[in-house]
């Protein structure tokens, strides 16, 4: 059973504080992900990645962050996309929170990966980290889940809303996955900064979507569970 | 069927945009909520709501808050107290997008309601009525269900993890709440701006809520759809 | 003889520090008030209180603050609305020198009581707690005043320039109070954050001021002096 | 007779604004000025030399700040120092909400004139000149009180708290200057940025205050008054 | 011959802008860079690269920054590591005051990749990019640079301080460059934010900087550039 | 020989630490500077005039900030005038790592003296100060030059761009000195805070620039030089 830490009432939080818990925030987006998966992909991840991880390592799961840095994929319908600093305030404060609750152990798990977004996530963490003695991980599971392109039928270059990321959602919200399984490739032009990438995204994701699958879902997301379980018992 | 803004793909959000939807924005809380209520309550009740008013004007909801401006209750093991900053940017973030996608009917749905929380989630709103065209309300449900002060069985006092705030918990998480039904007063001297409020709030509840019950739960949750709903009708 | 902190100089601030005195900050607002009332209407009833309050606790009147967070009002001529960042830095460094010098009790003592100017100002106030050991109580005279709604001639609904404050203005500054006496009624939709309040609120004003009177103004006035002292009293 | 901002009512404010009126906001300091003249000097000063300026020229006063940045005389018992951004800010804010109101001619009038504080003042100048059509003027009085160094009785390293600051006081507040007439002197070593700056400056002013009279500050006081309303004709 | 921003007058600088011209802004750091390098090897690089791409596309070359967000080397010593803030507004407010003056073609050129560090400078151009019609590229030149990792005697793992960053220093600095070819490798824990990197970094460096060659820093030189240049006609 | 700190290694670094080093930061300004003189003028002879400071005490130069607050030039050609919050936090950060890596003897150099620019310097400069033990100095050499003006063929008002800065400027970069040299006079009106004050700054000078020559240039460096030493002197 995974221990919702809202689920908690404040005497069963002392009952759980004595057993030094590990603390996940997962972190997710609501953002443009193709015309196949939901705006809010990135945090049905996160907030099933968490659980799972969670399982494992007698985890406490937060109350997941929805929103993140998404400012590269405005251009398209329905993304909501963060300040850098909204983000990093937010992350900051919560952090601070568990710290000073006596939390000594936390995982941010998101599984949006844009550089701003972790990175407003990192400086918070840093942030915290220099406060006290807490353990701190960061880190997108795309970094994990991206370990596996080149292998099976998983595409070097596979990107956003792509084999990965579908296979995955295909296992955590199948309900929600349409039938569309759009084909993208990112042609913006190298290092520019632009007001207008869906000019050069008109798919909007990165890869082959129509390669995914459940079972490939399944083996990755069993990959990017074990990878976070190894790297938790490596410092905490 | 209540629809979800994180649940829909880029494509369904523009067909939805079509229909000028209302977008809900529930805004809980992680705080202490007396012995037996969960630090999530507000969070709950938040989220609930805003499904059952979307339900009744074809809103769309968005990805809960979870975390709120909670200081005075930071002495209570659990309670994650975001500082103004940070739940000011949030919402206007989210605001600001949601206008700059075209949405023209907000509502932010609190049912946390602390003053500097309810300042901060007021203060976006206002930056974001004066971006434009969009019509925006913002109230935390309590400023109506304690309209129910002094009729049936609620005292005039009732507060914090009360009878009000229990007896809606019992119909939204029935299985969350403990057995607990503390008695709490609120002795914080007047007007002090205080340190240490656990020294005056042995329960960190105000109220009585032994007097809680399923049935009246359902009384207020429905009292409170129906004047949200009218609120709503009267000017979207 | 009510002592003014800037009238001190250094050398007999440091002779009063001695006494351990209470520090009182007067707090307004420049705002409209209804075609009878002046603008510096929250100011002028702020510093008069807090030199009657100092009169009795033998108190110490810092330099007011005339001007705050009046967001609601922006639409009439002549209001000037901080933004709640201003409001709060000030009060902030205000507090932070006080206690620098070694002041030990502070007393924040707004006439203005709209949402967002409190929260500024419990924020700072929440801040400055957390600094050290000096005891802060902050609050808006009208949380006291109001308590006599319902007695005497007071409707239930009196509020922003209606029979309680044009009372108290009528003993405070009789001079600047024209012969109008308006009647408004405050008809804002619930809960909506409208950028064009005045189209709501032809008379600025909420309650009948005709039924107002220097007589009730004193009895208010004592009324609020009196809770202030034992409010005062039971905590520095 | 001189217009106060604050005791006009919002109607009289709309009669006045047709004049197309100066508007002039005194900005003080609440800070050490020596055994001698109260810690409140540099408002009062502001205060007076503002109606006096208002006098001549048709001018509406604004209700003043009464306090300043005062970062290098925080050694001394009383002074309270703003942060830059708190005074910014609030400046700031305020000339916004002038400009919003239609407000088209404005003088800032100092009589502290720290650099930071200046400074804070001018930026936020800047802000609202860029805002608009409004024409803004700024300044420390000082800067025109100090051309008279060299001349009469007054030496050319006069400085806070000395020949002119006490002679102009003595026409302000004759009533809260002290008998003492303290003779200072500032040592600061050259470009220090010292934090102990009393350890520097054991009277806390420079010059020599024995040397002040009331004959010389109301000669000064006119001058400057004169300086004002030549360089207020010259633009507005 | 190469134009600095810096050596123009104000006329020069009026005719160069009617040429349209590319304005290169090189960002280095001042951190540490191994038992080799010098502190300010990332400036270095910065500003040669700029140089060399200036000569090739007319481009006007501005005043370097110097300092970046180094946190991750905090523990070394020398290391200056701004604030995410403090580098995003430096890199916005240039941006901003280059757009206002006409320039409608910006090259941001790090020699420095940390993430935060890119992300401040990406976020400022985004910003800036939003402003109007400049088109803006930003990157770090490693991100060239590390295309060649796994080609010549380059390692797949090289990094900080190591073959590649060695031998273009022995190009740029070739007398800074002491004897001391360390060997580094970096083992800290996976994901985790740690106070204290030192104790994973002994040598502060990720690679094999004995293989280094001035040679092989001509090479991958020279292919940086080509690609900068690629890059740049691309789209300006 | 002049150490600068950029070309240290960290080893290098260390042992410099253990002589107690001054620190000197230059900083100059990209800003109009007349027809005949540098957009880059602050920042030459600001680098220029801390290596001959770092001669004299052995001293260690940092990289220098070649950006400013220039905010009175913007409206000629070429200006980059950063924010004052830019320059504050880029200078607070600097400080707070050297100070944080064991230098306790700062000097800010600059060579622009705008008063927000200086401001922004000192401000920061007063936090590092109260951050610990460090002794600190924040000049414009400019006060030091300037008192020169009345001696020679120097007129009192000498300013931007005129005698003294031209002459300077012919010894330090005398090949970007063009053959112009005119004549400004500043008729800003007093205290206005224009938007436009290239209306009143028709050569963007202040002084007679034909009046300059390299043996003056010399001199006035000499005493620069030597009154710099003096005062570090009096107090490291």
């Amino acid at each position: 059973m995974v221990l919702s830490y809202d689920e908690l009432t404040f005497e069963s939080f002392e009952v759980e504080l004595k057993g030094d818990p590990i603390c996940i925030l997962p972190v997710g987006a609501t953002e443009e992900h193709g015309r196949h998966l939901p705006l809010g992909s990135d945090s049905f991840q996160a907030y099933s990645t968490a659980r799972a991880l969670a399982e494992r390592v007698k985890g406490l799961v937060l109350p997941p962050l929805s929103y993140g840095v998404s400012s590269s994929l405005k251009d398209f319908p329905g993304t909501i996309s963060l300040s850098f600093e909204a983000l990093h305030l937010v992350v900051r404060d919560i952090l601070r929170e568990l710290i000073r609750n006596g939390i000594r152990k936390i995982v941010v798990l998101s599984s949006h990966g844009a550089q701003a977004h972790m990175s407003a996530i990192r400086t918070a963490c840093e942030e915290a980290a220099d406060q006290g003695d807490a353990k701190i991980m960061a880190l997108c599971d795309y970094e994990i889940a991206y370990k596996l392109r080149g292998t099976d039928s998983i595409p070097v270059d596979d990107g956003h809303g792509g084999v990965v990321e579908t296979s995955r959602m295909l296992v955590f919200t199948p309900t929600l996955i349409g039938d569309a399984r759009p084909i993208g490739k990112d042609s913006t032009p190298a290092y520019l900064v632009s007001r207008h990438k869906k000019r050069y995204m008109t798919e909007g994701i990165i890869g082959d979507s129509s390669k995914a699958s459940s079972e490939l879902g399944k083996k990755i997301n069993s990959y990017v569970v074990e990878e976070l379980v190894k790297a938790v018992r490596a410092v905490m």
